[in-house]
């Protein structure tokens, strides 16, 4: 029995409420269990200078925590004058996985910037923020279109993100956060609504694992996948 | 008739949530209107250098504002590297504001830490996260005392605090952003229950103002602050 | 009887030295008593980006503090990388309170920035830099004028700042720094010449306060202010 | 063919250097074809505030590059005044792979720090990093067993890194700068000596991929790390 | 005929103010010609951390200048956020020659920190800091003798500093800025009481020079370091 | 006898290794003993602000070491956050050193910067990155002259550079770490073939130093340089 005690390949319960913010132009609030990150998207009318002239947009992200999302206080980054390298690992990741879905020579040379904000942290927040990112960005390009500043949606197909991890020897999907800091092994993987894989991150916290136990981490991912691929599919929709 | 066309002595409708955030110690969801402000308290058994050995405890705050929180998009602190003066000046104002109601000598040393994370922003943020701070600090000192930590409550009395202008001549109450953007005059007031003062500031946007302004805009704090201050009640009662 | 020994309603010794920098367009040394604060002048022929094609100047100013002007020594800001959030809140306080007097339409495309450096600090230093900032902005401008820059003197009136605070019970006016220290609460008022209010900040240190005793420390400023308005009618006389 | 010339499966030219650094507790240069790594391990008899006291040692790593390592010059990170999130990103991936070999209980309450400085740059710079550092790891712990400070050898087996990548739909191994740039995904896998797992990280650069072709890729880095794993013993023999 | 119209072998008018600073322990405002830099003492009962534990002392320097006291306005170090690799330079320079002249075994474990702030700069601020900062010290250590916390002047002799150049091919001593400018090459050159070297600092501006010519500045900055030397005895007599 | 066991008058043995580094125009490993810099140029097609349409160009320098080039590992400048006063300082007197023997009007619009990368520091670093630096320098313009990129070469005669110090009160040249480190004064001159002076630096380390020592300090340095030319000719030819 995992701690969280679902069944070895049962999501937490996921919701992900279009439009909660007022001002951006697509938002997203992602719940997966107590796991809150809120994902605004804004449309900026600029793109870094390597894509001038290039007819390409670009999407990118940023991500950060508030202080007391976690069970003890974090530092603000704000106040430490910098952002950490998890922070930077993870808004690259965020960007990267969002741009894997994008036809970005139909963005046009425009910018979407996704902020993603963790309001309630409980493991599983760069999943939840790259699903949930997916949704405000969707959200804003189709704001775009109505609007007749873009003509075609750019996007190719859904992305979704969830973690994977190794807990006494049995690979289980969506790790809490009590049972991902007693994990031997995280994974995460990104992957899209007709199967493909966009990233797979996979480390060994306390022991090497095998390639099999690998494979069974993918298979796990693989289902929860495309239970938010439906979810996106019914906040979209 | 104001842009809001609220009447001069109206506040926005004001929700104060308690405890929204399930791991702080204390926390609420402050809404003045469109704009929320999420305060939540940290309980800390350490003190800052200058008060170790005086028996003497310490209240401080934080103030963030998420990127899209605003009508457009500001620059996330944590990657500019800093906090902004105005971060600052707002972040030592709340804490002042707390410490001012706090008997310190009755917390022992350990300090309270609030967080004001402003979600959504359309004006008057700082007076939401001074109203909302107070009440995050109440329940945090609460559970300090049902827990045995506190045998006495350290508060002496409610504080909250509320913006005043002068707009196009008339005094207001409560401005918010589309106000407070063309006022020729703004002001902060931070009252207590028994109507004290803690803090007035008053700037002249565009043209000085007279001590016959200055005094209408306080007495419309008066009122304002009487309200939040029976919200307050309410939401820690 | 206060610590200083002056009446309740005297101000310090207070002597406004015009142009005592060789290099500065308009300078002025503020000397409050035993503080003194260099104040100097630079007109710089560009502005600020959002006032680009407005026709409209700006008045800026920046404050920074020898490391030994004060009793214990204080680290230079230099050394730790980062203004502080008292200094920034100086600074935004100086530039605000000179603009308020400045027709920036008067001015044109350019910006005058008033470096306030504090060589010696014995409390009051933020309004030593207001009183004597507001010389040095007055002298930099006349040379304008004077050298055919400037048609028309783009100053309304003067403005002046000083500081009061409610010390065992009395309110009294221009306190010093052993007074300033050991106040309930302290307040800076920054007042024209007009007798209109420009700026008003009061904040209880240890205790809140009454609005009668905020009344009373107003009448004070109003008669503090009044001497200073002559006092820089003097210096640039 | 592949830009390179080379077999699909087929590694550069690898040479490790054992102990090239003259002060260093052990080194090992890293030859990875035109990519050179310069691997030197640092011991410290002091170790993170978080494992006082617990008996166990740490292994960290930084990673640097020379700003003319690559073709065109890279600004030094030293003068920009941070580490990008790649570099940061990479010294973390060195750190856990090296941390993953090393039964921690058996270090002590020491630190082992490998600095990964790369002097040329043509591609697969943490890859050469990882398997150098090992190198330089092991050579030190060496040392510390013969001065009679370590009884154990803390290395439960070798861990070895190479990239792989998908370029024109082909799936091959030990991408260089001129591949790398042109693949439409990429991959490092950490592998050790017996087959296990320490690291998987994939991601689509231009296309998400399959789960077939990540298990070519998987194939091809178990290939190359057999390889990389007799040099090491060859390294360190 | 050198540009300031003085003979070649002319110092500025000079002028060493004791102790101008209320509350330093001990201060000197050192003028050379418009160059006036206010050095500060301050005694520190505390040493860097590589002195613990030795007996001994040390002086240190900091260095910093007006942003208004040059010609054309200079950027204030606490806003960019760091000193100059120009400042560092400086400051070390005086901390280096100030304690060429401190028997540090005789000062006890604390530490004399010299601040060095150019209020007005015309060429030669570092001589001149490193000239008042002689006196500031001097001055300080007499205080701690009277004090009876020093049994013995740890000074050995005096200490100063002056600039010497080649313009148009002629050798000069002590170049204001216009002559600083515009030289072919200056020097720095740091020299105590019975006439030993310190510090000596020449380079080439536009053209290398002969050794002739250096033992030429040599010789000028001789004849000026006694004249300074002479001074600061009229200072701290 | 010295530490070193080496001639007074002896320099350590030195090689200048012409083009190590594959990707840069030019580059250089100086070998002084121990000592290892790799000295590497880079051609940019763009000079400072402050050159902008005067048809000069700029040859500058930086300055790194890598953490375990020294006995003792060093901490990472990068991760610091900010390069030491020591670095800037080196980087500042590579630049002008080298400035100093090009006609800056022949180069045309465009800057040389020459990265100076300490690999290994035994003593004597800043003069091995001048003496490689001007070989990578020349290096670097003769491929420029051979694309008819450049039409003369800027460089009027070649420059080095070589440290001396007083030990025990001997005058030697060339100190290794152990010597500089127990020396009582060191001193770095700059060069040129011809025998002019393009920078002087002597410090008093421990005690002050006469000028006769100084003029034989000057006479070694003299001898030195005279070999490293000639070594930087074979280099080059």
């Amino acid at each position: 029995m995992r701690p969280s005690a679902r069944a070895l390949d049962e999501l937490r319960a996921v919701t992900l409420v279009p439009n909660p913010a007022k001002f951006a132009e697509g938002s997203c609030l992602a719940k997966f269990g107590d796991t809150h990150v809120l994902c605004a998207a804004t449309v900026e009318e600029k793109i870094p200078p390597f894509l001038k002239g290039t007819g390409m947009g670009w999407v990118t992200a940023e991500y950060g925590m508030l202080p007391r999302a976690t069970l003890e206080r974090t530092e603000r980054e704000a106040v430490r004058g910098r952002q950490s390298g998890r922070t930077q690992e993870i808004q690259r990741l965020i960007g990267r996985s969002l741009r894997a879905v994008t036809r970005r020579e139909l963005l046009g040379e425009r910018q979407i910037r996704i902020d993603c904000d963790v309001l309630q942290a409980d493991g599983g927040t760069r999943c939840a923020a790259i699903t949930g990112g997916y949704v405000a960005l969707a959200l804003a390009l189709r704001r775009l279109q109505a609007q007749g500043r873009l003509k075609e949606n750019p996007l190719t197909e859904g992305v979704a993100a969830v973690s994977c991890g190794i807990w006494q020897g049995d690979c289980m999907l969506d790790l809490d956060y009590a049972e991902d800091a007693t994990a031997m092994a995280d994974a995460n993987f990104v992957l899209t609504a007709s199967g493909l894989m966009v990233e797979a991150q996979a480390s060994a916290e306390a022991r090497p694992f095998t390639s099999d136990q690998f494979a069974q981490l993918l298979a796990l991912a693989q289902k929860g996948a495309a239970r938010l691929i439906t979810l996106q599919k019914e906040a979209t929709g």
